[in-house]
């Protein structure tokens, strides 16, 4: 008891109470946009919900200053950062800036600044968490990362709650709305990858460079955060098993259409026998799924705990007004915080932070999705159909519709439960069979988690 | 900004600041138990997040008293709850006695024993929220709400959090597992109401007497708090327009299905021009909705707001472990409040207490479903017709099935969209027929609130 008493004592950093509490936001795209449009919109709001605080921006760093539309009010506009996380009179520095670069080094001078942080970078939290989050602990300061993950879905929130009185068994869920929203346009109006990406493009879901989105990066340093939350450990997010949706064709919606399902690009993250599975790869998804009715630019995260069952929370992934208001919850929460006279580091930092987590293979036994796409010849299948039965497994269906694709012959086999080395040996053989016109497109077929742990 | 000063001074209440919190149990049945159980099991976590703070149980209530089973540690059990609400040393009381009559009186003896309070009761918030309320805000208490909605399903903590930032359009979804897991069997095993009526009481998801949860009273109460919450003024509860799930048929089934689409008992609230319309009735909902994709005992609740867009939470919402967890995330919250020394009452009593919400009947148009039940004759048809063409409403379809119904034969006629006053004349009308075999089941046509507010 003692020990602990001290330690929180040691915790809470000890200030004047104020009801008047200054942010600074770094960096004026959408997202710092939204947040001071917020602010300056829901006053009364925030003070009702602070129990009467009143939280005001007074800097801005943007890149062009001068723009007449920033200079409201009496908030100081500039383009350099330091003079934001410098200015004696801001309580909290929002960084808005994007990118690991800036960024970190934003983040870093405010905390030793003695500025609590709040920040929407995954990017950033995913690769140097720890080392902030250490920062953050040694200065007794919060950082708010509510809004890194699924912009307006409260999933840090949800997951702390559950983690209050409950183990979490599972994380899963679409994270990325950029694939998502590719991948139901996809599936709606029957188009090629690239089509739709340009769709997406057009749309405003995806950039000019769109890789850390669809090579399933962007998703990796989503689930990399939540899982380090949910299971208590750093984790090396390179680690993590990545497989973005580049070679998803139109080909393999018809195949799935015609095994009643769709195609989602999920991460996700359970506590298997062997330590922790994490990994982000596109699932095939049965249609009556509710996995499969995310759709657009949506996310959606599946939280199953032992105690409270599974949860699922739903909603706008990104866009200002969703991140905005994600950001907003973490500076009222700390807002809040320095009104009371207590500032708290964030429950991230009291984490231990020594031992990285233990990244284990999925062992449990799965029914797979396999398309190969073949210059044909007669014998293929019987060469398939070999290579998959000498690692003991068995076939489940075989279905090859005459000329889908317009380059090569494509024909999907699925086979019955087996574990995913097993099944990775069967395509490494067929991989390198002559006939082969590009590798083995190999998709989990999983309707939820639950089922599996 | 004087003002808002002094008000919160007033509103926080200063005590000493503790690391050691009390609380007292007053009722032992599924949400009791689990809640002591979870606080027994879960005190390293629960120290964790709270910053060091101890939470135990110190008494509880419960009709058996000599049951050993809970003479665990050192809890004092007894059967007498005065002795729980007057305890010196209970500093958080768990009403988790159910009904309205006792509750009532433990809720207000806690609070004028200055005792913060605790509850998944809805009922009692329902029906005396306004009075025990401003009884905790007179006395600077909290009463912790969020168990007594969708249980483990954080949704009370979301609409909060939306409103920080936020105005909320509409709030809608499933908030009666019991309906929802008789629907789901009719949808899934074609049976009659009367049989997944059975079967929910089998599986111990209806009451020996089910009709607070078929008639709809129990979604009501749910979806008050809600409204109450999300917009900020008393409701009169037994305003709201119900109706529940006992009309519904097989044949309903049969028919929804060849519209491709299932029936959901939905409580909805949302802004129309007139003012808040709030209503809980069955839906005909697309099969594809996310919606008709809740089945079982689950909960689901969307929550579509100005700027954050439309968010969706869906777990289970009963059942000890779940709303054990949500009665702990309340009890940890003001064990934080304690341990700091502040007790602040609960964002709800600092809600306007003094005008009721006025309530305004749904005048969107909106699609509608009806089903006739009739003995069979020649000239329905037309009648029918030429009533809903009287009131210049646009027919659909017709859909009529040789004898699906053992008792008199059913149809089912859509309708284009068509304000709810307007489809009620019509249906006046057609009750009145002398075919008429019982009144014509109505339904509205909606797959999402959004695409109509």
């Amino acid at each position: 008891m003692q020990g602990i008493e001290e330690a929180v004592a040691e915790n809470v950093q000890i200030r004047d109470r104020r009801q008047d509490v200054k942010v600074g936001i770094v960096g004026y795209g959408t997202v710092g946009k939204a947040t001071a449009e917020i602010l300056a919109s829901h006053a009364v709001e925030i003070r009702q919900r602070t129990g009467g605080v009143a939280v005001t921006v007074t800097r801005i760093c943007r890149k062009t200053p001068r723009d007449p539309e920033t200079a409201i009010n009496s908030i100081r506009v500039g383009s350099d950062w330091r003079e934001v996380v410098g200015a004696p009179e801001v309580d909290i520095v929002v960084e808005a800036v994007g990118g690991t670069e800036t960024a970190f080094d934003v983040v870093r001078e405010s905390l030793r600044n003695g500025k609590a942080v709040v920040t929407a970078n995954k990017a950033l939290i995913a690769r140097y968490g720890e080392e902030l989050f250490a920062l953050a602990r040694e200065k007794n300061l919060p950082i708010g990362i509510e809004a890194s993950v699924a912009g307006g879905v409260p999933v840090i929130r949800a997951i702390s709650e559950a983690l209050a009185g409950d183990k979490i068994k599972a994380i899963y869920g679409i994270l990325n709305g950029t694939c998502n929203y590719i991948l139901t346009e996809m599936e709606q109006r029957g188009i090629e990858f690239s089509q739709a990406l340009a769709a997406a493009q057009a749309a405003g879901y995806a950039e000019s460079d769109p890789s850390l989105d669809i090579d399933g990066l962007d998703a990796r340093d989503k689930i990399a955060i939540l899982a380090r939350i949910a299971f208590g450990h750093p984790i090396n997010t390179e680690e993590i098993p990545v497989t973005g949706i580049r070679n998803i064709t139109a080909t393999d919606f018809h195949y799935a259409h015609r095994l009643n399902s769709t195609i989602r690009l999920v991460a996700s993250a359970e506590r298997t026998n062997g330590g922790i599975h994490i990994a982000v790869q596109p699932w095939l998804e049965p249609r009556d799924s509710m996995l499969s009715k995310v759709d657009g630019a949506n996310n959606a995260i599946f939280i199953a705990g032992e105690k409270v069952g599974t949860q699922m929370l739903y909603g706008r992934g990104a866009g200002g007004g969703a991140t905005g208001t994600a950001v907003l919850s973490d500076v009222i929460e700390i807002a809040g915080q320095i009104s009371r006279g207590q500032i708290r580091p964030s429950a991230l930092a009291g984490f231990d932070h020594s031992e990285a987590l233990r990244l284990s293979p999925w062992t449990q036994p799965l029914s797979w999705f396999l398309r190969l796409t073949v210059n044909d010849r007669p014998g293929i299948l019987a060469r398939t159909a070999e290579a998959i039965a000498r690692e003991g497994i068995n076939i489940d269906s075989v279905i090859q519709e005459p000329h889908m694709a317009k380059d090569g012959l494509s024909f999907v086999i699925t086979v019955e439960p087996t574990s995913e080395p097993r099944v990775q040996r069967a395509i490494e053989t067929i991989n390198r069979f002559e006939f082969m016109k590009a590798p083995v497109l190999l998709l989990p077929m999983i309707s939820s988690m639950e089922e599996h742990i």
